[in-house]
């Protein structure tokens, strides 16, 4: 298959810690961002009149105590963090092949995906001049088509399933003998993600160094928890790892649409859910956990707590980020800022657990690779989808949209 | 009408740096950002084809060499620039009382704003405890009116033009003995818009002299020009006023639609527009200019040129802006981008003035109060902005908005 030795290092901070200095030239260090209107909303209880209709109805609302802190991976390369696990793998492959780089450039890489994690790796392996092989349905947008193809990408066409992509990307290896790296499940990824935590605290203690009155706490005390949004679950595993026995605790934000929340829903049965059929918002999030991840979330040594969103709270607080923060998310990023805001079972364990001095917490803004068009479908008002419906524009699953090129109303 | 002395300060460069020592501790030190791609684009020609149907059809596009630094007032406090006027004007006020700050507070501040400028002024009176006295029109959307009481200020509510708007005004002045606060022809909100040039003047310096390739010179050089938008013309005035004589070059950036240019047309006339009706999307420029600010800005002596772009270039600046930039921006703040990516006139004067070594620009981002709603509309499919038209959702003029709270669709 390829020349490259299989053994893969330990998931241990100290390999995270390793994985930073490899990439740290190749990503951009993004900003941590503080808001004192969202921390103060994260700091108010909701009104009972928010939890009516809600699992929480007739409870009293939860009054935590909480300072934000966002890391803003939406402004990574590429829009989003992947770019992190992308070289980091890259970098890696190279170092453990024999014939190195030269080797590594003959034989390519390949992955299969239509998302960030395609350019992530296109960008990664363009950078060492690395040929990168990426396997898109051929349903995919032109313009994702399109975006890999300009990072210099050899583009491969496959069919949607999950089958029909795996037997393109066994060919394409077959052909040259192309090293896999997957998007989620894999070590050398999981260990970049976990770079960004690292990144976090260090510039939270520096915020809080700085200007004394930034965090919760009097003194120069750091974060005390971190919640990132889980798909396939690269991003958690690594923070997790990342924050191993440092005394920060991290959590886990999913959508609870059409069963999205299969991390949170397989650790309360004990076993690990591997279907996921969502068409959530938050359409990173739509992925089941891969295997490796899976291990590291469902031990409460690693991870402190996973909790889900509805869709209207992760429009919501979509909403408070661009129009308050400024900041261009896309809805997967801000489910853990929705968590904190809008799940009670998360603000009454920080009101619990944190008393009255409260929490520091850094939440994790995944990326910013939206468009306008998708973020005003989104935001359509009711009446206006319930129209589209009814004239075959939007589907009955509510995010299916089937173009309409004619005149765009007709008689009922 | 107020004990206040009205002897006013002159419009010089140090007056702008002793506005500066005076609101540092109320207003952010907004960010500059670059951005690889938008700098690669701005020193690209456009194609041939982009500029067919324009004024410059047939003519070879240009080839300016820019690197773009943009400094992120869209990120400053109420969302705007508008602070640095307003806190600057109050402060003053208060030096300049007989009686000082008690007297200000007994009598108060007054504008006459629907817009970011009352939000500002009311900020700046809250932080003192100064009663502030806003006048709007009765027919301002709730939002705008609500989030203008969330400041504290007393909203009095006038007719929709600016003769009803200037007799309760007066009224105010009469029953309270506030200062009105003009929201740009003032010469303390010029002086103190003017201090973000000083900012960014600094802070690009910083940048460069940090990471040496990131401006388009060698060596520590800083800005060559700053472009930003022009409504009322306080910020454009002010930046003029503080870049004067340092060898920086000032540029205008309006839109054109229905006149919106009436700055960029009055320098070619010779003589002020005073009268502007437009509806262009850059609804923080559609006020003609100010004396005060004609003065300094038909002068070439401050401004060096005037530019005008459509409302499709500053749709376009948008979207790159958005979704590439990743930052939140309302469609007045990228009218100086939409110049300098889309305007022939000014690439090609980049072109010959800045030579091989092209110009290092700084651009105004101006505010980023804007909503989902109101992007949605803005980016609307043609055939969608149609049948509503039809519908008598949207006006004749594409932009004014009835909303239709029924069944969307009827049968033509």
């Amino acid at each position: 298959m390829s020349s490259s030795s299989s053994a893969s290092l330990a998931l241990t901070r100290e390999n995270v810690i390793a994985a930073h200095a490899l990439i740290k030239p190749y990503i951009h260090h993004t900003p941590v961002l503080t808001n004192t209107t969202l921390s103060t909303l994260a700091s108010t209880p909701q009104t009972a009149e928010a939890l009516n209709g809600t699992q929480w109805e007739g409870q009293t609302p939860a009054h935590p105590k909480i300072k934000l802190f966002f890391k803003c991976e939406n402004f990574q390369r590429i829009g989003a963090f992947k770019v992190r696990g992308a070289f980091h793998a890259v970098k890696r492959l190279i170092e453990r092949t024999e014939g190195g780089l030269e080797e590594v450039r003959r034989k390519g890489v390949v992955t299969h995906s239509s998302g960030n994690h395609a350019q992530a790796l296109a960008l990664a392996a363009r950078t060492f001049s690395i040929p990168a092989h990426i396997v898109m349905p051929s349903i995919s947008t032109p313009s994702k088509i399109a975006g890999t193809k300009a990072q210099n990408a050899i583009v491969h066409f496959s069919g949607s399933t999950s089958q029909e992509r795996e037997a393109v990307v066994a060919d394409v290896i077959k052909q040259t003998g192309a090293t896999l790296i997957p998007p989620y499940d894999y070590v050398d990824v999981i260990l970049g993600q976990g770079t960004m935590a690292l990144e976090t605290t260090e510039q939270v203690e520096e915020l809080i160094r700085e200007n004394g009155d930034l965090g919760v706490h009097d003194g120069g005390k750091g974060l005390d928890a971190m919640i990132t949004p889980c798909g396939g679950g690269g991003m958690l595993a690594g923070n997790a790892v990342a924050l191993k026995e440092t005394g920060i605790k991290v959590f886990s934000a999913e959508p609870s649409f059409e069963g999205a929340d299969d991390a949170r829903r397989g650790v309360e049965a004990g076993s690990r859910i591997t279907t996921v059929k969502t068409l959530t918002i938050g359409d990173g999030l739509r992925t089941p956990i891969g295997e490796l991840n899976w291990n590291i979330i469902s031990d409460p040594s690693y991870v402190a707590g996973l909790y889900a969103v509805t869709e209207q709270n992760i429009k919501d607080a979509m909403r408070l980020v661009l129009e308050r923060m400024k900041c261009f998310v896309e809805p997967s990023a801000v489910a853990g800022l929705a968590t904190i805001l809008y799940n009670e079972d998360f603000r009454r364990r920080v009101e619990k657990e944190a008393g009255a001095e409260g929490w520091n917490i850094g939440v994790v803004f995944s990326g910013g690779n939206t468009t306008i068009e998708a973020i005003s479908k989104i935001f359509a008002p009711v009446e206006e989808k319930q129209a589209k419906r009814e004239e075959g524009v939007i589907g009955r699953d509510g995010t299916k949209v089937i173009y309409n090129h004619g005149h765009p109303t007709r008689c009922s």
